[in-house]
C-alpha cells in the first residue's frame, strides 16, 4: 500500500511535517502548478493562506483531493462553487488564532484610549505635552463575529470590564442576531469585526453604519479586509464622523506604499499580525498533524467547514 | 463662629470646591506665597502636587494647618522632617488613580508584546512588514509596590492571564518582602515600579537590578522617577540587557526637549499621565469635599498617612 499524496501549496517551510515521514508523499506546488498537481492528491494543505489559487485551481470534475485543510481561520481564499459542491471536506485552523487575536484587539482598544499613538508621536518631537486619557472599564463594546475568534476577544474585553454584545449570523443564548447590529453599533464605544468573509458579510461596515456609530466611538478590523467598503471608513474618519479606526486587515494585501490607507487621521494601520505569536507556525503544523493522524485512522476530522456557510458552525 | 481658613496651593482651578461655600473660607497660594500664608491655614489642600513647595515652607515653629490633603498618590513631594514630627494630619488621594493606572499598565504591556511602537514607525514609513508578535498570556510579572495601585495592576494582569508576583515592604499573604525581589525579577517578563518614593525605594533599580533580569524582559515605571536610577536603564536599554521600557515618571519633570531619555533604544516616554483619565479632576475634588465634611464634624479622616513610613499603610 502506497502512501497518501500531501500536496502542500506553501510560500515558505512548514514546521513539523517531518512527522509524517513513511505516512505521506509530500509534494510541493506554488500558484502556477497547483491546477496540474491537484487531481494527483490525496490531501491538499493550504499552507500559503495568502494565496487565492485554489479558487482557480480547483478542478470542475474529475479526481480531486478527499480533503483540503488550510492553516488559517477564513476559508473565503478557497471556497469556489465547485469546492463547494464537491463531496471534499475542509478543515480549518480553528483555535489557534482565537487568543492571540483577542489579545490584540484589547491592545488596540487600550492603545487607543490611552492615546498611546499620539505618545509616540509626541516622543519623536521631543514634546511633554500631558493629556486626559479614557477610562476603558465601563466602556461598550459591540463584537461582530460569533466565532471562537469574536468570543475569545468578548472574554478579553470583558476582563478590562467592557461590557459586550456579541453579534452572529443566527441569534442565540448571548448572541444578538444581525437586525440588532445597527442598535448595538449607535451605543457602542467600540465596533470589533471579527466575522467570516461570506456572502452576508462581504462589504456589511459601509457609509450608513459607519453613520450610526457615536462621534466619540472607535472602529477596529481583524477579520477580513472585505467586511469593510475602505473608502466609507476614511470618509468616516476624514469627516469625524467617528473617532478612530484600527485596520489590521485589508481589501488588497500587502498594502502599497501608495495606498492612501496608511495616512488617514486616526486610523491605526498594521500589517495582518493580529494572530500571530511567536510560535504560530508551530502550532498551524502540530494541528495538521493531529488532523492527519485522524483522517489516515478514517476516523472524523475536527473543525470541518460548513461550506455554504463558510465557517466552522457551532461553538 | 467663623469658618476654618482653607489654603489651596493650585497651578489651575479645582472643581467641587464651590461646594465648600460658607463652610471654609478659601485662600490660594503658589510657591511664592506659601510660606507667608501657611501659619494662618487651618487645612492646606496641595492641588498643585507638581509643587515641591510644602517641604520647604512647611514651618519649624508656631501655628500651622493642623489638616494637609495632596490630591496625589505619593506624598513624597510633600513630607519634610518637621512635618512628619508634627501632629498635622496628612491624607492622600488613594483609590482615585489605582483603576487608571492598571489599565494604563495593561495598555503599555499589551503595546510592547504586540510590537505597536514599531508598527506605527512603519506606517509613518508606509511600509508593510509582518512581524511575530508575543503572547501575553502566560508570561510572569512582578509589580513592585503592595499599594491599592499596585493591588489593581495585579488584577489588570491577571485578567490578561499574566502569572504575577507582588512586592512590598511587608511581607504578608500574597505579598513578597525586598528579599525576594532579585529572585522574582530574575524570571519576570515585565518588571512593573508601583511603590512610593520612600527613603527605601530610593534610586532601587540601579544598574545591578537591571542586570539580574532577562534578555527579553521588559521594565514599566508608572510610580515616582526616583525609584529608577535613570542612567543605569539607559545603559541597560543601549547594551540590550533588557528588551524595553515604558517610563510615565523621571526624576525631573516635565522632560526637556534636550533629555537624552526622549530617544533611547525600545524606551516608551509618556509625560505622566497613567492615572489620569477624563474627569479626574472632578473625582479629586469630590474625595475632598467628602473628606472637609468629615473634617469639619470631627469625625476620623480617611486616606490617612503614615508620615514615618511615606505611605498610607494596609489594604
Amino acid at each position: 500500500m502506497t502512501a497518501p499524496t500531501l500536496l502542500v501549496l506553501d510560500a515558505e517551510p512548514l514546521p513539523r511535517l517531518g512527522r509524517l515521514t513513511g505516512r505521506a508523499r509530500i509534494e510541493h506546488a506554488d500558484d502556477s502548478t497547483l491546477a496540474a498537481r491537484l487531481p494527483y492528491a490525496d490531501v491538499l494543505l493550504v499552507w500559503d493562506f495568502t494565496s487565492h489559487a485554489v479558487r482557480e485551481a480547483w478542478p470542475g470534475e474529475g479526481p480531486r483531493p478527499r480533503w483540503v485543510h488550510t492553516a488559517s481561520a477564513g476559508v473565503d481564499h478557497l471556497l469556489c462553487p465547485e469546492l463547494a459542491a464537491s463531496d471534499t471536506v475542509v478543515t480549518n485552523a480553528r483555535g489557534i488564532f482565537d487568543r492571540p487575536i483577542a489579545e490584540y484587539v484589547a491592545a488596540l482598544v487600550l492603545a487607543m484610549a490611552k492615546d498611546l499613538p499620539r505618545t509616540w508621536e509626541l516622543q519623536g518631537e521631543r514634546t511633554w505635552r500631558h493629556r486626559d486619557a479614557q477610562r476603558v472599564a465601563g466602556t461598550r463594546a459591540c463584537v461582530v463575529g460569533s466565532g471562537p475568534i469574536g468570543r475569545a476577544i468578548v472574554r478579553a474585553l470583558k476582563a478590562l470590564d467592557v461590557t459586550t454584545a456579541l453579534v452572529g449570523r443566527t441569534p442565540a443564548t448571548g448572541i444578538h442576531g444581525p437586525g440588532d447590529l445597527d442598535r448595538l453599533m449607535a451605543r457602542a464605544d467600540w465596533v470589533i469585526a471579527a466575522a467570516p468573509l461570506t456572502e452576508q458579510t462581504y462589504g456589511m461596515f459601509d457609509s450608513r453604519r459607519f453613520g450610526v456609530m457615536q462621534p466619540s466611538a472607535r472602529f477596529v478590523n481583524v477579520g477580513r479586509g472585505q467586511l469593510v467598503v475602505e473608502d466609507a471608513l476614511v470618509e468616516a474618519l476624514t469627516k469625524r464622523w467617528i473617532a478612530g479606526a484600527a485596520l489590521d486587515v485589508f481589501e488588497h494585501e500587502p498594502l502599497t506604499p501608495d495606498s492612501p490607507l496608511w495616512q488617514v487621521p486616526n486610523l491605526i494601520v498594521s500589517p495582518h499580525m493580529s494572530g500571530d505569536t511567536i510560535g504560530w507556525r508551530d502550532e498551524l503544523g502540530a494541528q495538521f498533524v493531529e488532523l492527519y493522524g485522524r483522517w489516515e485512522a478514517g476516523r472524523p476530522l475536527a473543525n470541518v467547514v460548513d461550506k455554504k456557510r463558510g465557517y466552522v458552525p457551532g461553538r
